[in-house]
């Protein structure tokens, strides 16, 4: 039994990052590199996941704003963290609710809080 | 000077309640009955509105929720009310953040402390 | 079709206190003085209730905490607002999570604020 | 037996406006015109007020920002309003935490919402 | 000088695991097996403890929902987190307010996150 | 590129505490003894800072809740963190909103988790 989230990353530096801060926190993760792929596998129900980490600029047709929609449609109380650069700005406009966005540079402790926060009842 | 909601609102009853609950608490308000009019007159900038209290289903094309999406990428800020029956389990997904979804039917009071919550900064 | 809030209260002084400060907001009302109708209302599903604004001394076997967590039971999301003067202080023990306590006296305002925000989702 | 607010404010009309609100909402009131009256007034502790709300710029030597902290130093949990146009930027920096401020122009509700969240446990 | 939460567990495994997160975090940590030995701790005063820590399900009479209200008599403001796998779902009935539930499983990270926001005045 | 904290710290020992929670976090830091070397660094724009974390007592003629004042009014949006023994029952008369007030002894999470919460948009 683990706690698992679905992190969206398509640069492989950042993937490691999110990885290594996420392990560290104790969570389990899956790691794939577009929104299709993420949204498969939550559809599957395979894996239960219990939140969606997405950078919001991919290589794929599909934006981070999409995908945490999709995912929103599936489960609408799926916690979701947005990682972006150049896109923060966007948040206020093309975010879901009760999502948390991390501006990049963000340190590892930050990743870890916010799917923490959103994982806590309270 | 005025503190003044745009509101869009295509059924003429619920104009009403609306207008008569903003009035009651001490609000202006310009009604409109379609998107477009809406992002038009706070794009104009003629009228400095202070809030926007959507329908989410709307006869026009634009629903409430695409309303919200281009009146927060003029103003990042803006305090975002929707009002919905059937579409109340959407906000999860095709809401903006720190939004306020108003589940109908609602009382008129709710209205307005949901627009005051979100005008008050603290 | 109405918002109607279940209001538990055995002193006439302020069923009408209550009455009145809800009805002004815009609300619909059923007062009952104990907790043992309040809870038969709710379960017998003949209305659809809202909220529930209970006090919390009543001259019934019933303490308004009691009853808050019977009402939760049915429905873990149920907006509950306590009303209590001398047992404030217990709140922190034996009041339900999410919940709102308005002190004695309290204004009118409160109370129709305390139910609206609760009610809203935001 | 009431619930009180103090209301600092040396302009008339605005005077009348927050009074007209405050009782609407079914609040009693003091109003006073400078900060010494204001500190003076809870010290004395003849009556027992429940919150504070204050107009940031007044004639006397006392701003509103003085006021607050002062207030807060004889009681930490102190409900804090403040009221102003030109300065609602220092809030940030000069404001005291948990406080709500009202920026000019406001609607009466927005007042009446402001103060009952701030009374309101919850 | 520490801060130090008092943990009520009565699974070894589970203990090992609270015990190393809440380490990691940099907090002290007694365990006990069950609510009398943990609300007597609690009131002896000997060790000033800043957070209780219980799962919900123990062996013993009581459940972490009354061994919470308990310490909540003793002191209306002490941070309580509440672990459980079953019970769940009785935490919007038999939680106190404030308080944060984490659902096994759990990531150590959560609970750490959980403890420290409940500390953080803010 | 790094999010960096600026820590004011006149004491070795809490230096050193300090210094160790945020690296472990993965901040980067600037640690400062003074007000006064705070204030300009941030002025000076050659490293951005992400946030303040600051004792309030110093040795130095600037105490913690003037320099949260000061860095306010450069930037009305900049995290603050402070951290103190005595002076904890100040924070509700001296702090600035939005801030949040670590009370010594804490442990290092706490700090990460305080530095966290404020820089995730959410």
């Amino acid at each position: 039994m683990c706690v698992c989230a679905l992190v969206v990353e398509d640069e492989e530096s950042l993937q490691e990052i999110v990885h290594d801060a996420l392990k560290e926190g104790g969570f389990d993760l899956t790691t794939v590199a577009s929104g299709q792929e993420a949204v498969a596998m939550i559809e599957s129900g395979v894996v239960k996941y219990s939140a969606l980490v997405t950078d919001v600029n991919l290589k794929g047709p599909m934006k981070g704003w999409e995908i945490a929609r999709l995912v929103r449609q599936i489960d609408p109380a799926f916690p979701i963290v947005y990682m972006t650069g150049a896109a923060a700005d966007d948040w206020a406009s093309q975010g879901v609710p009760n999502s948390i966005l991390l501006k990049k540079p963000f340190a590892p402790a930050q990743l870890v809080t916010a799917v923490s926060q959103l994982l806590n009842t309270g």
